[in-house]
């Protein structure tokens, strides 16, 4: 008999540690390369063993090459009194990722081609960057930009771009096989709190909690890069493992007040798709399903023509569903425990359901079993209603034909995953199933 | 030219003659074995030439093995004053089936352990059943259990559970070939009308009417046999015939006012579903298509993973969709005539389309053959509209290149399968049809 | 690199030329053979090199034979006062086509047997035939049948029903290869707008306006002929070479104010069926689609089982959805220039689509390529959205594995496949994409 995995509820208490780990992430400056990013996977080091790798500027990974190394000591536009109207100390959004250093006295209207605000919402500071394209800027509110006076002002950016490393992080838990799930993150963004410290801190506490896990079928990666350019590293650095990968995720935003949003791999039915939708759909909850599309986060990488692995994404509120994205306004306000937590939750169901999702084999496929006679049905007969487990029973035995996983026969039959997992248990316990293969 | 079957509508004076077989059956005590269920299969053979079958108490049937015989002489609760307060001989319902011998004195407190009622119907009195259980138990109205005043009360089931046999009935009506429908009701309810006084009468009828067809292409088997065990055990003794089984129906709760539910089989879109939908949706009467379920009647074994044959199940208002169901109020009132014939005029329907659904060849396939000068078209050219009948003409010869039977152009065309078979029979007259294979 | 073909856009100002070539075919009184149809070739002829074939009467064609030719000279209903009552040199839609010769003097009540009106449209000449059928009849409007005083009248026909010949027109465009598309419209109609000078109108400037595109992949072959025996005599004529027609199109009522509609092949989903959706999504007008059925125009003889031709149908209003069909309603006011030129559109939609539908491969397919760096994306990032100009450069990069055609990737994207070209154009002059075969 071969038991099925076991992986637990995580607490609901949860929610208050990957807040913490959010909050601690939030100052940090972090892009595509340099310091900041460095010392965010040197703090989620303190959680999950990560392996660090540093990739030198001019490696080449597919269609691309990694970028010189970029940091910042300081950056501001002063005006003619000396005030520092806009402060990259004061909020690193305020400075165009990757700007190259500039000490300039200008007039207003030379700067104005340089600054990004947003009329629509005028109190928030975009987030807006240049990675390739040797320039720079400044983004501000609307409301700052309407305030600077005309007049000159001195431009000051301190920043470095020089031969370095791209840096990233990798931890994989083993399992019983070599089969792999891989679980990205990005980690390229600064002061920003659901895109995408949600999703750091859930991957860190998610890869602690499958240590709870009992006999896990998978192996789980752990990808925590930098956006577009941090998953072509990794996928062109690790080409020769990727027959490994079954299934996968990009956790992004998950951190908001939204509801759940599956976005499809490629592939569109491929069993990572139908395992979330399956979660989802058992979670009673508001949720979403959106069909693959080559827009969107790292599953545009893992979802390339050629590389094509059964990658989704499960975010709450994506690129386009809420104002604050990439704005000062996703900030540690916007975050909320409660939101980390249940988020925690659906991964946690999604992998539990490709751990179980097995192919079972009725030992006694002519006509029913006699249950009764093993305890599994009531002992009078002629009732209208029968129970939920006992119809999951006869689900679980109907459909174990070796053709049809645990899975097949949760769409099929309406009932939830965890109640067919649990008439699977009782059915393998008195040997009226056993695995298919 | 191989001629079409052919199969008249049923008269529908036969609602009364099914009616009045309900209710020369409904008297008798049927359980799972026993006297009742052999007295109910020699009442059929007046009518139809049935195969009476003894299976031995003690016989294997897959999981299942053959119970002891079940006869009852008299069941009664008796109260201090010797006052019959529950009497099987009133209703056989007040029996759980299969109690087992019981003499006793015993206070109302340790009776009401063994009691069943229906507090939500107070005037019916609920149908139990214990079959493997080794107990007993009486049944009785809601009102009637409130009315029993405190006191010792007189027990007595004087029942045997003694080596036996298992009853079951079979009638083979040959066909031109040997593939077979199956068409089946179960034969063990006591006292109760429409489940399956109903289903057993229209099959009686049903057996006698297909005896005025012309060149049926099946051989009809119709199996009277007790719910589950019965199915478990015809399948298990018969087993090296299943090859020849094409199609089956499982015939119950056919004499209720609901309307007519099809219920498919496991493997959803077999022949039989589908011309048991066409049949429904030709009927122009509101109808319902079940999903299939592994809960239900004896569809549930012949459908079990190890036997999956295409059987599926034709109702009217199944268990869940009737509150009078397994209730003395599923009695001769709740029956009546105009549903029992009505659901005979469908199963004929159904069997009409399996036997005509053929696969033919357009003798002229390339363009249009020229109807007209075989007095098939209208003379004169130019109308806005077509005829139904020239319409399904033009579908038939469309569509008949081998690739598609007489139900597929059906389906394709919105057609009713009556139309289409005639205007087959035309073309086949005119030879610009002839038969596939 | 294999540029795409190219097809302009026809100038709006071209309904005008379209209207005026349906009002000079307008006069002549078409049949399925005769001077008319003969005459309508030969004014085609002036704008398109058009062959004209001669089929002698009795020649075999399938199921069918070519019938005798059939000219008139005069036909009318003469009152006992010598007022012509119903008079052909009105309106040609006063005799039933093929009536044969008559020349009697007969009561009203007898001739009221041979005439045709319609109550429900009072003031409209109904057009009627009786081609195989050795009858003579008139067609008038119901006002004037209600007209007639009782009495005799002299019913003169002057037609000539003799060996000759059927007559039909062809051109082919020939394009960069042997594969062809065809285009078909009947030809057959008398005094009829819409049904069918609209038609013709459409294929001949369709014809002068697919000159203009640039590497045609596909040779273009125009058919006109009179319906059902015209198509079912060219397709005996030519069926060896019917293994080249790969997409067609039958052209009718396409000058009337309704919105488009499109009727599938037999095959159901053809690339023909897809790109005519396509076009009609696009269109962003109200469009409507309809099921293949053998009833229609030409196509029933294009989709009979033996040829089966992926040939769908691109109307306006069908038969069935205007009174006007098939009656003196269908005039030059019910055609409008503004509604031929619409179709003309539509049409060269369709064949842009199929002539640039091809598969691609992605030449750096692992990853997405950096577009960036080719001038392909812009500079900044960051915001909320894409510009669907690069959205469609992902979805063609990411589809094009050899296995999508860029009408797949218009059919998962959602994207315009005007859009989708584009994207194409840029990618290949970039080398990120090649041909795949």
């Amino acid at each position: 008999m071969a038991p099925l995995s076991t992986l637990p509820e995580p607490d609901p208490g949860l929610g208050e540690y990957l807040y913490a780990l959010v909050e601690r992430l939030y100052p940090l400056c972090r892009s595509i390369t340099g310091d900041g990013l460095r010392e965010t996977l040197a703090i989620v080091s303190e959680y999950v063993p990560l392996a660090i790798r540093e990739i030198p500027t001019g490696t080449r990974a597919f269609d691309w090459t990694v970028p010189k190394e970029w940091n910042v000591r300081d950056a501001y536009i002063k005006d003619s009194a000396g005030r520092r109207v806009v402060d990259f100390k004061q909020n690193n959004l305020h400075l165009v990722s990757y700007s190259v250093p500039v000490h300039k006295t200008l007039p207003l209207e030379e700067i104005k081609a340089h600054l990004h605000c947003l009329p629509e919402h005028p109190a928030w500071i975009p987030y807006r960057t240049a990675y390739y394209s040797e320039d720079w800027g400044f983004c501000l509110s609307h409301d700052a930009m309407q305030s600077l006076e005309p007049g000159t002002y001195e431009v000051l950016i301190d920043s470095r771009l020089e031969e370095g490393s791209l840096t990233y992080g990798e931890y994989l838990l083993p399992g019983r096989g070599k089969d792999e799930v891989i679980l990205f993150a990005h980690t390229c963004h600064p002061s920003l709190g659901n895109d995408n410290l949600s999703g750091i801190a859930l991957l860190v506490y998610l890869a602690r909690h499958l240590t709870l896990g009992q006999r896990l079928r998978y192996s789980y990666r752990f990808i925590l890069a930098p956006a577009t350019i941090g998953s072509v590293v990794w996928l062109s650095q690790n080409s020769s493992g990727l027959h490994r990968i079954k299934h996968g995720l990009v956790a992004s935003v998950v951190g908001d007040p939204g509801h759940l949003r599956y976005k499809r791999s490629r592939r569109g039915h491929a069993e990572i798709d139908r395992a979330a939708l399956q979660a989802l759909k058992d979670s009673g909850k508001k949720y979403e399903v959106l069909e693959f599309s080559p827009w969107g986060y790292d599953e545009r990488q893992f979802c390339s023509p050629g590389i094509n692995l059964p990658v989704g994404r499960l975010t709450r509120s994506p690129n386009g569903a809420y104002p604050e994205y990439h704005t000062s306004g996703d900030n540690l306000d916007f975050v909320r425990p409660e939101y980390l937590v249940d988020s925690l939750h659906i991964y946690t169901d999604v992998l539990r359901i490709l751990e179980n999702n097995c192919y079972f084999l009725n030992t006694s496929p002519q006509g029913e079993p006699q249950l009764g006679r093993r305890g599994l049905y009531r002992k009078t007969g002629g009732q209208q209603e029968i129970e939920e487990h006992q119809l999951a029973l006869l689900w679980v035995l109907n459909l174990s034909d070796g053709k049809h996983s645990l899975l097949d026969i949760a769409e099929r039959s309406g009932l939830s995953f965890k109640r067919l997992c649990r008439a699977a248990e009782d059915l393998l316990q008195c040997r009226l199933l056993t695995l298919a293969f």
